[in-house]
């Protein structure tokens, strides 16, 4: 898969970001619409406490038709009670005001500090006139869903004679349990919603939903599939690999930019007795604080990682066969340290992606989890973001 | 309870603590020694890397018989195969013949760096003549087992004619299943090692194993009780509720040191359907780095409270009953966050000791979990833990 070098959009698609007075300066609404309508897909997070963007979108994407996807950042609306669900109705409706549809056409999403009231008159005012700033460039409304990014967040590749986009934003609270904080996904190939929809959420199985920053789910989740079908039929096998490859490389870009990190951290478990334990391993890696800090600093104290293997109680583990790597250096062999020189181990730590790989010996699953190292950054961005 | 003002030992109980040689300067070596035999029991890690003493500690303490305990700091002697149990065994000998009785009689641990060889010829050389360094202070081999401790940590109080005292130390890669790090508890009271046994599991369940410093459940975990009946029996009832109650008090000081910490956190939920529901949402408040950072900065973000609730996808939480208090101050009503006055909860959470406690309307089950805020410290500490 080649991504473009430039994202673009596919055929119909368009966006605009504006400033709606809720940030002082940056943009904080984005509106996101096909010329035509298009079938949809959209999954969301499985936290208990959903915003109320979740609580309407779960009802929208029912119809399995959107136009428009309008966002706001800076304030979640969520925990905001019935006042917060009417406010969200409120912003669907303008929006399909600006853009000529109807409120049950339009996705909604909010994100930023929860249980703070949602500012809808200044989104409302925001959203008046704003197709007629509708532009090309899927970056532009990247920019406008930002919170803690360091930078908006694009993609693109060609299927055929289709295109999907990915546009995307993470950065803290961020162990997705059916998407990334935001994703919205826009393609011209034309599929009906069951199959955008199976294909959603096989995708995200291996993507977004093995992505973690700091274990936290976001009670505001979204991920979101449009196809209007202007580029005509493509192979769904082809369609389908090449969402796979968007939406892991988009899970990599989130991983990376991850509040304060310095790394992207890629771990991947072998020889698992089944994917469920592979995937459980996996994640016990990239949210072990302790690996995270070791590969902040580079620091070659790799027992950690049989600690974190080691602490998944119920998986199947065959100790005396287990085996570990650092960007493909052995530093584990039969459940013991390998006797190797540190500065070794510290060169390949301190690699801007790095790749730990453990074999447990047990049986012939695979998994991938995607995460970050843990920083001062981190605990600086979190202890005041409320307040800043 | 009252804890004594200054810690002291059961009756025939003494310590000792050295420099053999593994750290610079600092005591690096401990012993615990009876003068009488004692009943006693034990737990440990529930990782499936266990360091060499635990594996060689599950068999010794089947006898159920005690007359010694070694420790070493620095190394831990996990990940080091065959040898490493080899050493843990030569370990174990010397303490024996240094004490007077049989190997199967003293119980070693090893906590530090995993991976590492144990310097076993070191250790030997500490042993002798050991006995000669017995103390009644149990501070003085509290200080041989610290790592990355700000503290040597004991408590002692009286039951009856009896007393308990507790030695421990904690600090990093600390979500104890089955006992804190190293927790070691002795008393001059008469119990059999199988009243021990339950004893020691029953009130571990609501201390040691409701503590976490961040999520990470260390290789060496052992928590021993060793009873040598020199003050003869006491009521099991008054004994039990005195062990608890230290236990708990201990879990609080080991939160409160845990690496680069500034805050003890208390989680308690209430009404939860049941106990296990109760605990899996107290742990997941007490370990989300977003609650731990908002308590670092005493940011009043409580809408990270929702969110680290709702994250228990499978518990039952009643969402419009759900109510939250930050030490005694309603920030949560009904789901929603109340309208309050940032000062306030600011300064709530400034305090010292910060009790978040969480009602889910859903039964009448509660539990409290021990932790820590995140701060840069622990970042600090860890990103240099093995090369420092």
């Amino acid at each position: 898969m080649r991504f473009h070098d430039q994202p673009r959009f596919p055929l119909g698609f368009k966006c605009a970001s504006r400033n709606c007075g809720l940030k002082p300066v940056d943009k904080d609404l984005a509106l996101f619409v096909s010329e035509r309508e298009a079938s949809a897909a959209a999954i969301f997070t499985r936290n208990q406490f959903p915003g109320a963007p979740v609580i309407l979108g779960r009802d929208t994407i029912k119809g399995g038709r959107l136009r428009a996807i309008s966002v706001n950042s800076k304030v979640s609306n969520v925990a905001t009670g019935a006042v917060g669900v009417e406010n969200a109705r409120r912003m669907a409706a303008a929006t399909a005001t600006e853009c000529g549809t109807t409120a049950d056409r339009v996705l909604v999403s909010s994100t930023g500090v929860i249980g703070v009231p949602l500012p809808i008159e200044k989104i409302e005012a925001g959203l008046r006139g704003m197709t007629s700033d509708l532009t090309d460039d899927p970056l532009v409304g990247a920019r406008g869903i930002m919170t803690t990014d360091s930078h908006p967040k694009a993609l693109s590749l060609s299927v055929g004679p289709a295109t999907i986009t990915w546009i995307a934003k993470g950065s803290g609270m961020i162990e997705p349990n059916m998407a990334t904080m935001l994703a919205y996904i826009f393609t011209d190939a034309e599929f009906d919603r069951g199959t955008l929809d199976r294909m959603l959420r096989s995708v995200a199985h291996v993507s977004f939903n093995m992505l973690s920053v700091d274990t936290d789910t976001s009670t505001s989740d979204t991920c979101v599939l449009m196809a209007n079908g202007m580029a005509g039929r493509v192979p769904e096998a082809e369609f389908e690999a090449a969402l796979a490859a968007g939406c892991i490389r988009m899970t990599e870009i989130l991983a990376r930019d991850g509040e304060g990190a310095l790394h992207l951290l890629r771990c991947t478990v072998r020889n698992a007795l089944n994917e469920t334990e592979a995937r459980q391993v996996a994640k016990s890696l990239v949210n072990s604080p302790l690996i995270k800090t070791m590969v902040h600093g580079a620091d070659p104290n790799v027992g950690r990682i049989l600690m974190a293997v080691g602490k998944c109680f119920d998986a199947t583990i065959r100790t005396a066969e287990t085996d570990a790597w650092v960007n493909g250096f052995q530093v584990v062999q039969s459940g013991a340290r390998v006797d190797f020189d540190d500065s070794t181990v510290r060169a390949a730590l301190a690699t801007e992606v790095v790749d730990l790989e453990v074999s447990l010996g047990a049986g012939d699953a695979t998994a991938t989890a995607y995460g970050c190292d843990l920083t001062k950054g981190y605990v600086e961005e979190n202890a005041a973001y409320y307040s800043s």
